[in-house]
């Protein structure tokens, strides 16, 4: 259940303040140079999935929506700031009577994500578009990237359990908190991080530690203590001491003893550390002996989807597994490489395009007000390409549609039997939330049903397929004008 | 300056409910057996230092002061508990009045700390005792973990300014914030993070991002506009188009232009791109040549202690490094693996000291109520050894002291001229709290203080020196007698 009360108090945290220092400046400067009303448009993006993986799933939308809902200078952040000495008051009286009107698109949760489309797009005076970076990149970053790992780490285990276990680990109370949210959209069935049951309205589990082994004077009594208080819930953790001469014996003597007479069965069996494959085959076998096929082995301690991959390979015997610090804190790349540009700003002339220039390739911006659309095969449903176009570009759904790479332009595909899906959502018109996110696991199963339109060489973990993010050909032509136009500048 | 109205608001943030769904289920547990009385001992400890450094640089207690201050449950949380439907009504209203009464001592922040010893000891009903393991967890391994890549990173720089600029890439807002402190108490000068020196009375800096270049029609402009509003605040950000042929260029105009006829001198460039040896090298000639030999050179992008020790070797031209990504999430090793391990029981007889054992060697641990002494070279202050003892041990400090490696026990040295001092310090007594937390500076300065009492043989990055945690003779004794008993028991 949901406790409405309390997902509202939480919700009203105050971030406004979570703001990267320059932010400040510049805004104060735009303030100053007459800009505060100038409109500006930003895209945050990202330009590589982690791991070498085929593309990511996005998450973070609803704590977005919730920090722009609450976008709020308190009098001591003022007063804070005026003693820096470097604002003008004109300022901070804009600021203390800030209000939010910028429009904001995003991607729905849930949905896969590729390298360089907007995943959010804001468009509003340059001060608040700018303003909001910070929290936007911090946000989307952190719950892409989990969503992301999570969603590997669920596509190893191949249809078994895996259940979220890394709140002692993570980074900070948010990091577990909305960690463990953005790994059931990336596929876990549960989380032991109970706060965010209550917030969020996801299944928390868990089961005992070894400190309630070691409380009692022997295992066998610790189990049969537990067994008395939880029949209907027997999950016993069976390497305290060791687990095929001491966890696994004990516990087929309590289900003996103490379920079978109260015609209970037992539900499962955690091992914590040891040759995992090697302790879950005997398990298996001394389970199976002893007439509990139903009771399941959970599996835990520091694995990812690399290992999980591995044990399944050789056979483990395996029924869930309990996933933690390399979950909750992305071990393996623990950085979502998120970036907010600015791609346009609004003049006497219209939408001029602004592009950021780089001598690293892929650091290129792509400039102007934008839109993607993804285009899915109309007899198979599954996605071909996305296409980012200008926001006045449509495509036409009974045309043929020809699409290219962007940089190996001789790379061409003619598309006919497709229809096509337009990503971004609006999420903030004029400053007013628009958009209302769905549950957790709503966003979940939309994860796994747009997922599954994604070709499996796309989902490989291994050298994916990468998926065709092209642009139009309308704004290919203006990136390139631009980028002549700057290259010519410092010949 | 420091509000500390918002201060309170924000430390009254309510964490109760941020728990490892098993810290209930076996509370409940103990409720119905009997337990809940049952006085425990458990220690939190790591078991290896990340990045293969010598040590590490405690963090955190203030934040888990104010979490074990603030426990309550609400009503809402009680409510959510029954509908559960497996807790008992007597442990709901335990929760709903819960106290706590446990005795905590812990490691003061900024110390040095090694693997092996206890940073925090809980003494108090197990049902307490066990409910805040989750969140002494995550509170010290954050915060312990980012502290001591940020030593790692200022080590690395050797005395040159270290900006903490993470926020954006940060895994959740309070890896942004606390990470922040974190960083200060590592060593930072500075944070981007505006919020966290409003909580922690820490410098917040920053200046200009791309945008602010991309919005005027030219990066000359840009600058102008700048150097108009922020006279004697002039950092430019000098590679939106190209450092060498436009950004110092640009720069060098409008410090000859603008600042010099005010008199104001420029504060520095930034380069945020790049082959950032070449660039601050030719930067640094062209600015020097221009008679800004005052003008300061500054570098961000994707740096860590690796990259900086790598362009100090190299005779890069740099002032401050702004440090990102790769600080705030502890990129290279972003887990720090502390653990919270029951290590004693009170019964009748006294402190019945618990050990967990594992076939993993390092994961057996050290068993009864403890202390930690340090001990220092009467004439040097070097730090020599720390020795892991017995509650009720005392080191007599005119005594000879001889200490032993607990594995390679033949090890042995004695020591005369020294004195001890004792580590953890007191910071809950029977519930409450009786310590109070130094400023986030002061921890730093302990920090760059209790360093230098390490040996350079410690400090050093690659393949470091073991600086000593020996146990005690009694201690050594007892471990091994309760390893003899359990590993017979499963011959």
């Amino acid at each position: 259940m949901t406790i409405n009360y309390k997902f509202d108090v939480r919700n009203s945290r105050n971030l406004t303040m979570l703001v990267d220092f320059y932010e400040l400046t510049m805004g104060n400067g735009y303030f100053r140079d007459g800009l505060n009303d100038k409109i500006a448009y930003f895209d945050m993006f990202f330009r590589r999935v982690p791991d070498g993986g085929g593309y990511c799933i996005m998450a973070g939308v609803e704590q977005l929506i919730e920090y722009l809902s609450n976008l709020k200078f308190l009098k001591e952040d003022i007063q804070y700031l005026r003693s820096k000495e470097i604002f003008c008051e004109e300022f901070l009286d804009y600021l203390e009577n800030f209000e939010f009107t910028c429009d904001v698109w995003a991607i729905p949760e849930g949905n896969p994500v590729f390298p360089n489309e907007p995943l959010v797009t804001v468009r509003g005076p340059i001060i608040q578009a700018q303003f909001i970076e910070t929290m936007i990149l911090l946000t989307i970053n952190h719950q892409t990237l989990i969503a992301t790992k999570a969603n590997r780490i669920c596509r190893a285990a191949q249809g078994r359990t895996v259940m979220e276990f890394g709140s002692r680990r993570a980074q900070g109370y948010d990091g577990a908190i909305y960690g463990a949210r953005a790994s059931i959209i990336g596929g876990c069935s549960s989380t032991a991080c109970t706060i965010a049951e209550e917030m969020f309205n996801i299944p928390a589990s868990g089961t005992m530690a070894h400190s309630w082994v070691q409380l009692y004077s022997t295992e066998y009594e610790a189990f049969k203590a537990w067994a008395e208080i939880y029949p209907d819930n027997c999950v016993f953790l069976v390497d305290t001491y060791n687990v095929l001469k001491s966890g696994i014996p004990n516990a087929i003597k309590i289900f003996d003893k103490v379920l079978k007479p109260k015609g209970y069965r037992p539900k499962a069996i955690r091992i914590d550390s040891g040759d995992i494959t090697y302790l879950t085959k005997r398990s298996r076998e001394m389970l199976d002996n002893a007439g509990y096929e139903d009771c399941k082995i959970i599996v835990s301690n520091a694995l990812d989807e690399h290992i999980i991959r591995d044990v399944v390979n050789q056979g483990a015997q395996i029924d869930a597994f309990g996933v933690g610090e390399r979950l909750i804190t992305a071990k393996s790349e623990p950085v979502f490489g998120g970036v907010y540009k600015l791609v346009a700003v609004e003049s006497a002339i219209g939408i001029e395009p602004r592009i950021k220039i780089s001598e690293n390739e892929e650091k290129i911006t792509n400039p102007g007000f934008k839109k993607i659309y993804r285009i899915f095969d109309k007899d198979s449903h599954m996605a071909i390409a996305d296409i980012i176009g200008l926001h006045n570009e449509i495509i036409k759904e009974g045309e043929p549609l020809e699409i290219f790479d962007p940089i190996y332009t001789w790379k061409r595909k003619k598309i006919t039997n497709y229809y096509v899906k337009e990503l971004q959502v609006k999420i903030f018109d004029k400053g007013k939330s628009v958009y209302k996110s769905p549950s957790v696991m709503e966003i979940k199963d939309l994860a796994i049903k747009e997922t599954e339109k994604l070709w499996p060489e796309v989902l490989r973990f291994e050298n994916p397929h990468s998926y065709y993010i092209d642009l139009s050909n309308n704004l290919w032509n203006l990136k390139h004008s631009l980028l002549h136009k700057y290259t010519d500048m410092y010949k």
